[in-house]
């Protein structure tokens, strides 16, 4: 064989078809193959069927913005997890990214607020504390009456030294700042566990 | 866990992102997971990148069509294999897809012209002769000066069939009909060939 299908296209395809396949290839698990199959569907898909992928991908990005409290994915000023009157008032969840939302919300053991940062601390790649939403965390802690502050960042060298970084910035004010418990995962195996998940199971092991 | 996290995100992601994460979703091998990965991505790119891909979809589906001759896909009246010289115009081959004209040229070991049937025929599925670019191929051969037409539908009952009543069609006229080869493919093993591969190149053995 001479060449891959993908090289071939680009003279074959034209500039139009192939202008979609690198677009789709830029897509985050998107290889370049993967690209082409998508290029083709959208090529012999329903007109309508594509201008709704389009016009959805351009909906997001003109639509959605920070919510301007707790700066999780809004559509409004305020999130739909702000404005709901059910949610307990009191208790804030930290988290470093939109999509940890998400996950948390997907356990539905969680009925507090948010706060997401975007990002973490990072020195090494000069991501320093004004670059995330630190700031109006501690206004919210300060003018919200908040009782907990639950460390929900990941369980990473970066996430445990922002989580640090800012439960220091609250030790001063009177809110309890917990953090999410670690140890073995529901469902592994002993045997598959790394060292330091056993280190944290059996540092933090609880009364049976 | 209660639910999986694409149930919980249609509440909580609001109409706007879950219209994308449904539209992404839609298509060919994109599963609920990766449709929010993609529309996660989709919230934390810049938004030109997005416009971008946006912009391609809407191109393609506005500025492609069927060349006007061998129905591959154009963004002229003709396609680009059409209208170059350098092709050898007197052999025509015969495709079911529009990505067999792509997978073709990838070989590199073809310089003729094509023609895209864009199906095949199936009763069963209530896809006749009028269905496909089978007239348009008729007077191609009756117009063009073509020698010889290749037959490379899939090496399926559909495709067989399909190759079957175009060549019977064809029959009549001053031209040579081949087909593509069967037999073991190029880099696998026998021991995995299957019976009707094995058949095939046993009958269409070649001298040695």
């Amino acid at each position: 064989m001479k060449g891959n299908v993908s090289e071939v296209g680009a003279n074959v395809y034209g500039p139009t078809i192939s202008k979609l396949i690198e677009e789709f290839a830029a897509l985050p698990g998107i290889g370049p193959k993967s690209a082409e199959r998508l290029a083709n569907y959208i090529l012999s898909c329903d007109k309508n069927k594509a201008f709704a992928l389009a016009e959805a991908i351009r909906a997001v990005k003109e639509r959605i913005r920070p919510c301007r409290r707790c700066f999780f994915y809004s559509e409004q000023e305020l999130c739909a997890i702000c404005t709901d009157p059910r949610r307990n008032q009191q208790v804030l969840c930290v988290v470093e990214q939109p999509k940890d939302v998400i996950a948390l919300e997907a356990s539905g053991a969680y009925d507090g607020l948010y706060h997401v940062l975007h990002g973490h601390l990072s020195p090494l790649e000069g991501i320093g504390p004004n670059d995330l939403t630190i700031d109006a965390l501690v206004e919210r802690v300060k003018n919200e009456n908040i009782q907990e502050v639950i460390m929900a960042t990941n369980p990473t060298v970066e996430g445990d030294g922002t989580a640090l970084y800012i439960s220091n910035l609250l030790s001063e004010m009177p809110v309890k700042i917990t953090r999410l418990a670690r140890g073995i995962a529901s469902g592994s195996v002993l045997e598959f566990a790394n060292r330091d998940m056993l280190a944290d199971a059996l540092r933090c092991r609880q009364d049976f």
